[in-house]
């Protein structure tokens, strides 16, 4: 095809209406568009696949947390595949293959770049040697390499963990449970039908699978894992994970990489704390307890009085005075009367013999 | 004092009624109880300072989560520090000063162990020549312990962190701000009155503190930390927790030490989750997105291309077909239609030259 065929008519998939909860095909418009030649230094890809992500549905919201969201009438913002028709770039050859966020369109333009952030129109070259097409949009995309870091680098993947996933049969999560296995995991998924636990255990040899639809799930996640859960890969968030938290062992790690459940709530009953901590700072959330480092107090209170010993660092102390004041200083000190430690002095009632 | 005088009246502070909500003194009785001497192996001791400490508001509830509740009638659980004036363990003197969980009560039996658990009655010896008697329950006990592993530990402390601490004038709170500072962090701290703020910044060192009962919490906290918070030790949980995260750096740090907003409310309004956290399995919860390693990507994409020619991962695909189509499969996506990575594969319209 030469530039003298253009412009030529595309179609694109845009955003006719916003959703509040789960989205509506009629939300959605498909409609013309011409197709215009690349400029010096860009390429015309010609999609062959769309790619349907859980990420899309927050870009269809006016706040979308993570990156910029889309206005109405604008083409929905996705991920395709395709071949290089027009190259205006020298890295890439017509008839090389692509894939990248360029948009749910017919035919899109790409700057060539080497894909850097979620909107850059960059794209990465398809090696059809390695897997076909459609797989650089799954497996070895974006859900495949979410799969891959957010169990070994996020999850600290150890070899015989007990790992559970949430939407197991899911494009992320079916990769997260075949990795486990290949670190000789015991692997649990949660899953929406019969015939995906079925499909989970039989054909992608989970060690156990549920329907999340059928009986209690907190239960069924004891029975399979008595001894607790080590990593939970979230691609759910919502009620689901409530019942896997019940589960985790001690210093367990979770990784939200999704909150679909919670995507798709009406907006006045989304929770959104935990969505945050994935769209705004991907923070490490711990909880602490004193008593896990009592083997180690010692430890602290060398260093701290070597602290008090230098004036480095002061304390302060409000104290009561009385057993029957008690009760009051512990209630003044849960309002924030104190300052420092609250403490209670007794008057010493019984004479030492010393 | 010679066993010969015992038994002799001592006081404890009891239980009378469960508070729902921040504590009245009338949920709680002083009363009466006969002193008995140590059996082989124990000590008895004569309280001189009773400790108050959060974690025995959750104490007083029926279910609190960590260890045992106490019933009604029952001896408050608190930490305790006296002297031995009958000790029938050799590693004991008369005259020796301890601190331990014996419970809120003027003279106490312990069976001399060290403290393992938060439940056993262990104590630990009191060095005064380090520190007054109660410093131990406050900077050299778990208060300082807390503080101490919380913030190098679990918070992963690094020289020049900025850091967040709530209840910031409190015991624990207090101490991790001055760690910090002489870690060459930026410290914030977040407390609730002036006099408290200006106690943090004069008196301990403070960079800067904030009282959270004036102005805009958030962005209070971003004008003195416009590069966000590295490391947020949360001492209490709910709306103040919530301003805080809004303010956190990428891959920050949060360690949920106390959630004492939420313990003082009733029991119908608490916010449960971050609490489950902290008392069932300390786990560790990171947000991720795939972005962040946007860089490692080919990384992932080798390592998975090996295990699929190996046929150690398989992956699955479902695919609608023509770009009109597109909304239905993103709909059936979000709602668990799919097997597997969602692709909508469009039926080439332009003919190719090659």
């Amino acid at each position: 095809m030469k530039d003298k065929n253009l412009p030529i008519q595309g179609l694109k998939v845009t955003l006719h209406k916003r959703p509040n909860g789960m989205p509506k095909e009629s939300d959605f418009q498909v409609s013309n568009f011409q197709v215009k030649g690349p400029k010096d230094g860009e390429i015309l890809v010609e999609t062959h696949y769309l790619s349907a992500d859980p990420f899309q549905r927050m870009r269809l919201n006016a706040f979308s947390g993570y990156g910029k969201t889309i206005s109405l009438g604008d083409t929905i913002k996705g991920r395709i595949a395709g071949k290089v028709i027009i190259s205006k770039n020298p890295k890439f050859q017509k008839g090389d293959f692509v894939e990248g966020m360029l948009g749910w369109k017919t035919h899109a333009i790409s700057d060539g770049s080497q894909i850097r952030a979620e909107y850059a129109p960059g794209v990465t070259q398809i090696d059809k040697k390695i897997a076909p097409i459609p797989a650089w949009l799954g497996i070895l995309g974006f859900p495949g390499i979410t799969a891959y870091f957010s169990l070994i680098e996020t999850g600290k993947l150890e070899k015989g963990n007990t790992v559970l996933v949430s939407a197991a049969a899911g494009a992320v999560g079916s990769i997260v449970g075949q990795i486990a296995k290949i670190y000789n995991c015991k692997v649990i998924g949660i899953t929406g039908s019969d015939k995906k636990v079925k499909h989970l255990i039989d054909n992608l040899g989970f060690t156990y699978a549920l329907n999340y639809n059928k009986g209690n799930i907190s239960k069924s996640i004891k029975s399979f894992a008595p001894g607790g859960v080590d990593i939970f890969i979230d691609n759910t968030g919502g009620p689901i994970a409530d019942e896997v938290y019940l589960n985790l062992n001690l210093n367990a790690r979770v990784v939200l990489v999704g909150n679909i459940s919670q995507n798709n709530q009406s907006s006045e009953i989304q929770r959104k704390d935990l969505q945050n901590m994935i769209m705004r700072n991907r923070a490490t959330v711990s909880g602490f307890i004193v008593y896990d480092f009592e083997d180690r107090a010692n430890e602290a209170r060398k260093k701290i009085s070597k602290w008090i010993k230098e004036k480095k660092i002061k304390y302060d102390q409000t104290i009561e005075v009385g057993i029957d004041n008690a009760p009051r200083a512990l209630i003044s000190m849960l309002k924030g009367g104190n300052i420092g430690k609250q403490l209670i002095r007794l008057p010493i009632s019984i004479k030492e013999n010393t």
